[in-house]
Parts: structure tokens; C-alpha cells; sequence
């Protein structure tokens, strides 16, 4: 996207929403998932690590590193449930990709509102091998920052038109449910978890709260839905009780990070999961019969990052929503930094 | 230094060289090295791991991070030999730093510039613990990007001003004596390393093949010198002869990462060696005599950069060499992402 050396491509967070609606939003997210199902499929090809996180009082900050070879990709996120407190997001992320040749950036983004997107677009994808057939109905539990974007990619994705919404803030309900309205949902906003779900083909959980919750109750959960369990990502925060994972066929992106971060962490270590890239390739099973519980227990990995980087930077061939940073120095010869550094005094005396 | 929660202070290579040159050089290593020396002595607060590195045939991409509890930093960093050959830097850095308690950066700064100042001073900080009193002249063993800042370095903060300079590349040194000409060095070009070291009270090696070299072999070092060891900095890269080391005293910033990518990678991993925090805060011994060879086996540790980032961000409430990145979201309401989403899309429109 340029020849000069020292120049990356960035998208602000101005660029990126401008960007989605060029595009728009269902078709940004049916192209994103595209790419996070095809990095899904050549799964064995990434380097892959559980991420580098930096835990505090208030919170945890994460590098997600991941490569397929040619390129690398990496996010700087955090997660801060007190954030909105004082008006911060409680998860704000950028990320880089660059070229694994050279090691030489050749983009950076605004993270937070790609990070929202391929969250949903990872869930709808993975719901394509999991949910029952021809799901309409989903209930969202849990109507904060991530609840619309799993509506959307739902909906893009699979065709689910009818949401049943419920957070212990009905504002938040009222909220998502307005953000929804001009879409052509039918939505029905629901007092309680235990009512949201009633004939819902797909349980979407995505709260917020950094601790051990039970959103939901192994009762509440009947036979041949699909979870889609979203907020319970950290050491220490969990949605959902351990009773239904057990009665569940639990399906994780990547295990050594999951144990660790996911619903599983309530179970054994070894404790028996399916890999999705598995179920994509067709190496492992998806959904086995239509009274099956699965369980997509969702962390967010560094691959799907990488997915979202790499779509975004293809958008940015026809798109130019994007503006350049002098980030690299790029001397004349290659070795002379101090030259530089030197010649930029001279140059800046002679202005 | 700024109101406007989702934007971030940004310091281009461009704003880096003007920051640099308004403040001058020297003043500017020595200022970088005293915040270097104040926290390599509040070391235990840190939280330090091995840097996170993804190594390809051409070469490697790192992610180094460290928090001191409050701020949190981190540092991209790539090192490709070969891409000189095609006109690009070895080495390439930006880096990050945040507030702990929020998550949120406060300042993103390119770094390969400052990576070139900090290693510079690091190596300078040392130095005052370790070479001998009065030092006065330094070889310098590899006449490339790092050669002239660490003569810089030296000069600022020991008073060193005699050079003995060598390369296998002849016009790496001629460049290298142009360029701190006006500096007021005494500086003698020497043809081979066995010259340059020769009355040189500090030995600087600095060459970037990544291969096991031995740019110094035992015979050529003799009693009281300091080496100071900056080139060797990644598996299977080395420059020293291993009875060298057998024969110094071995100094290290954070000996989990220096057996790994040090010249000590060549000695078994129960090779004593002492840490460097621990004789800036006066827990062990630094130069024990006159006579003892000193070597500081430098790869460059994560706190750093740390350093450098803390004190970039000092120094712009004084000069504000910086623009401001529009890198965070920040909608009216924490939560609303996907409202902010919407209203961006009529906004465009009525616009």
C-alpha cells in the first residue's frame, strides 16, 4: 500500500467505523468470518501460544502473538471490568501485522471494534458446524458492548432473525434492542435468564462481570441447544455452572489457553474438548445428533486476530480508509542510523 | 497530555529525531541513562519474563514486555540480518507504554531510534560499575548502527574520548569517524581487532552477523579491561571466544534471557554470573581490582526499553514533539460500541 519504507498503513478508530459502514456491517462480517474459518482450516501451519498477559488489581493486559510463516500478527488488549467506572472501555485493543521476511510492520489498527467484530464472526462461524439446523431463535444473555455484534454476525451468518435479550441493566436490554431495531429482528426482551431461553435455539452468554457467575443453571438448559459462551475469558471469570458443561459436547479454539481462561476452567485439566479447527477440517465431529448440547466455550484466540488483520488489510486495497504512519526509520544507508539522526539536525537548523 | 480519552500521543521517527536534537544528544543519553540506572535499582518490582519470540529462517520478531505496577510497557522488536541487502533496517522497533490500573496506552513511540539510544546508555550505565577508573579509551568492535551511540554514550556519562575504531568493512568505520567527527573524539582507525584493542580500556563489540563469530579471541584481551558485549544478543549469535568468558567476570541484566541469547549461551546454564541490578543497589560486588577483565554480556532486557519509555514520555511535557493517534474508541457510553458504530454511519451521511 506504499513504497516508501518507513511508512505503515494505520486505521484510527475514526477510519475503522467509516470503513465498516463502506462496507457495511453484515457484509464486513461475512467476509471476516470467511477469513477466520480459512486460518481455522490451516490451523497446523501457526505458531501458536497461549497469550502474554500482565495481571493487576484492576484488571490484565494481553499480547496475542501468532504467525502462519509469512505473516505475523499480534494485539495489545486489556481487560478492565471497572474501566467504565470512570468512562473507559473495559476492553480496548490495537494490533500489527507484519511481514515475517523482513519483520517490518505493514499495518496497525485500532483493535477495539475489530476485536468486537471477529469476536461475533468467530462465534457464527463456529456456530455453522454446532447449532441445531436452521436456527432462528437466539437468546442473549448479557446485552453490553459485544451483544449486538453476535446479533449481527447471527444473523449474517446463519440467518438467526428472532433474539430473546435480558442483562440485569434493562437499560442495557433497551439499549441493544434500539441499536437492533432499524435490522429487522423480531425482538423480545425477557425479565429473567430462565425465560430468555425458552426456545431458543442458540444461547448466546456474553456478560460482563470479572468473577464467577452462574448466568446459567444446568435446568435451564434443554436438549439440542448450542451455547455460545462469550464472557467467561479471564482466570477467574465464568458464566456458566459446572453442571452443564458436563452434560455439554465442549468445543474450544485452542486448549492449553481455554483451560486456562474458559468455562473450563471449572472442569479437570484433562478433562476431554474438541479443537475446532478439528471440526472444520472434518477431522473431529461437530454437532452429533439434534437433542446434543454443544458448547462453544469462547476466549478469543491469536489466530482470529490475525484472520482480522488480514481481511482488513485486503479491504484497504479497494477501501483507503487508512492513513500513514512514520513508525520505521529509514535511512539512506541502511546502517547509518547516527547519520540520520545527524542530518535531521542539520536540515531542521537550515529551515 | 491529553483530554481526549481515546487518543494516544504518538512519536514518529520524524518527532523522535527532532526530539532528540532539541535536547542534544549527550543530554539526552545521559538524562535516558539515569532513568535506566533508577530502574534497574527498584528491579524487583518488576514483572520480568524472557522475551516472547517468533523466529523465522530470516530472522526473528520479538514482543518484550515489563510493568513496574504502574505502567506497563512493551517493545516490538525485529532483527533480520540480511535485509540490509534489500535496503531495510537489521532492526526495527516501536513500543507502547499504558497505564496499569486503566489498560489504556498513554504514549506509542517508534523505537529504533531510541532502542539504538537506550542500548547505547544502558551499556554507558554499566560501565560506571564496572571498567576501569579513569577510563579514557575504547575500541569499537563493529562499526555499524550501534558504534557511533555507544561512543556518544560513553563520552556523556564516562568522559570517554579516544577511539580505536574497526571493521571488517572499511567504509563502516570511515563512516563512523565522519559522523562523530565534530564530537571532538580522538579517534584512530585500526586495521584488525587485535590493533584496535590495544590500550583500550573498554572493549566494545557491536558486529551483526547472526552467526557464532569470534570477533575477540583470548590472547587479545588482557587484565583490567572491560568488555562490553552488545552484539551477541540472539540464539546462535556470539562474538566472543568462550576462554574469554571463562576468564571475566560476567555481568547480566536478567540472566533467564542472557543464557538463552548471550554470549553465556556458549557456557553450561549453572555458570555463575552476577546480576547487574544487584550491583547497582550494592548486593554484589561490581570491578573487584585493577587487574580483573569485566565483561558485560549485553542482549538488551525489556525494563530497557521500559526506561526509555518513561523517560520519552517525561520529556514531552517539556517538548512536544508528538501528534495525537486517534487509536481508541471512546463512546459517549462505555458500552454502546455498536451505537458509536451507527451514529458514525449518519454522521457520514448528513455530512
Amino acid at each position: 500500500m506504499t513504497e516508501n519504507l518507513n511508512l505503515v498503513p494505520f486505521v484510527s478508530v475514526e477510519n475503522m467505523m467509516k470503513l465498516v459502514n463502506a462496507i457495511g456491517i453484515e457484509p464486513f462480517l461475512t467476509g471476516l468470518a470467511a477469513y477466520i474459518e480459512e486460518d481455522f482450516k490451516r490451523w497446523e501451519l501457526f505458531d501458536k501460544t497461549p497469550r502474554v498477559a500482565s495481571h493487576s488489581k484492576e484488571g490484565v493486559i494481553e499480547l496475542m502473538p501468532t504467525s502462519d510463516g509469512q505473516l505475523y500478527g499480534f494485539k495489545y488488549v486489556n481487560g478492565h471490568p471497572r474501566n467504565t467506572r470512570t468512562g473507559l472501555q473495559t476492553v480496548t485493543a490495537f494490533g500489527v501485522l507484519a511481514e515475517v521476511d523482513s519483520g517490518y510492520p505493514v499495518l496497525m489498527s485500532e483493535m477495539t471494534i475489530l476485536t468486537a467484530l471477529r469476536t461475533a464472526a468467530t462465534s457464527a462461524v463456529v456456530a455453522k458446524y454446532l447449532a441445531p439446523k436452521h436456527a432462528k431463535t437466539m437468546a442473549i444473555i448479557g446485552n453490553g458492548a459485544q451483544s449486538e455484534f453476535q446479533a449481527m454476525a447471527f444473523r449474517a451468518i446463519l440467518g438467526v432473525d428472532r433474539l430473546r435479550l435480558c442483562d440485569i441493566d434493562a437499560s442495557a436490554t433497551d439499549r441493544c434492542a434500539q441499536n437492533l431495531a432499524r435490522f429487522g429482528f423480531e425482538i423480545e426482551k425477557c425479565a429473567s435468564a430462565q425465560d430468555a431461553v425458552l426456545g431458543a435455539d442458540i444461547i448466546t452468554t456474553a456478560t460482563a462481570d470479572k468473577q464467577r457467575a452462574t448466568i446459567l443453571n444446568d435446568n435451564m438448559v434443554g436438549a439440542g441447544q448450542h451455547i455460545n459462551a462469550v464472557g467467561g475469558d479471564c482466570p477467574g471469570k465464568t458464566e456458566l455452572h459446572a453442571d452443564i458443561l458436563k452434560r455439554a459436547s465442549i468445543f474450544v479454539e485452542y486448549p492449553p489457553q481455554t483451560r486456562i481462561e474458559g468455562e473450563i476452567q471449572q472442569l479437570p485439566e484433562d478433562y476431554p474438548v474438541t479443537e475446532l479447527w478439528q471440526v472444520m477440517t472434518g477431522r473431529a465431529e461437530g454437532r452429533a445428533s439434534d437433542t446434543e448440547i454443544t458448547l462453544f466455550d469462547s476466549v478469543g484466540f491469536a489466530t482470529e486476530d490475525f484472520s482480522a488483520l488480514r481481511f482488513l488489510r485486503d479491504q484497504l486495497e479497494r477501501s483507503p480508509y487508512f492513513e500513514n504512519l512514520d513508525l520505521l526509520a529509514d535511512p539512506d544507508e541502511p546502517r547509518d542510523l547516527f547519520g540520520m539522526l545527524l542530518r535531521a539536525e542539520t536540515a531542521e537548523r537550515a529551515a
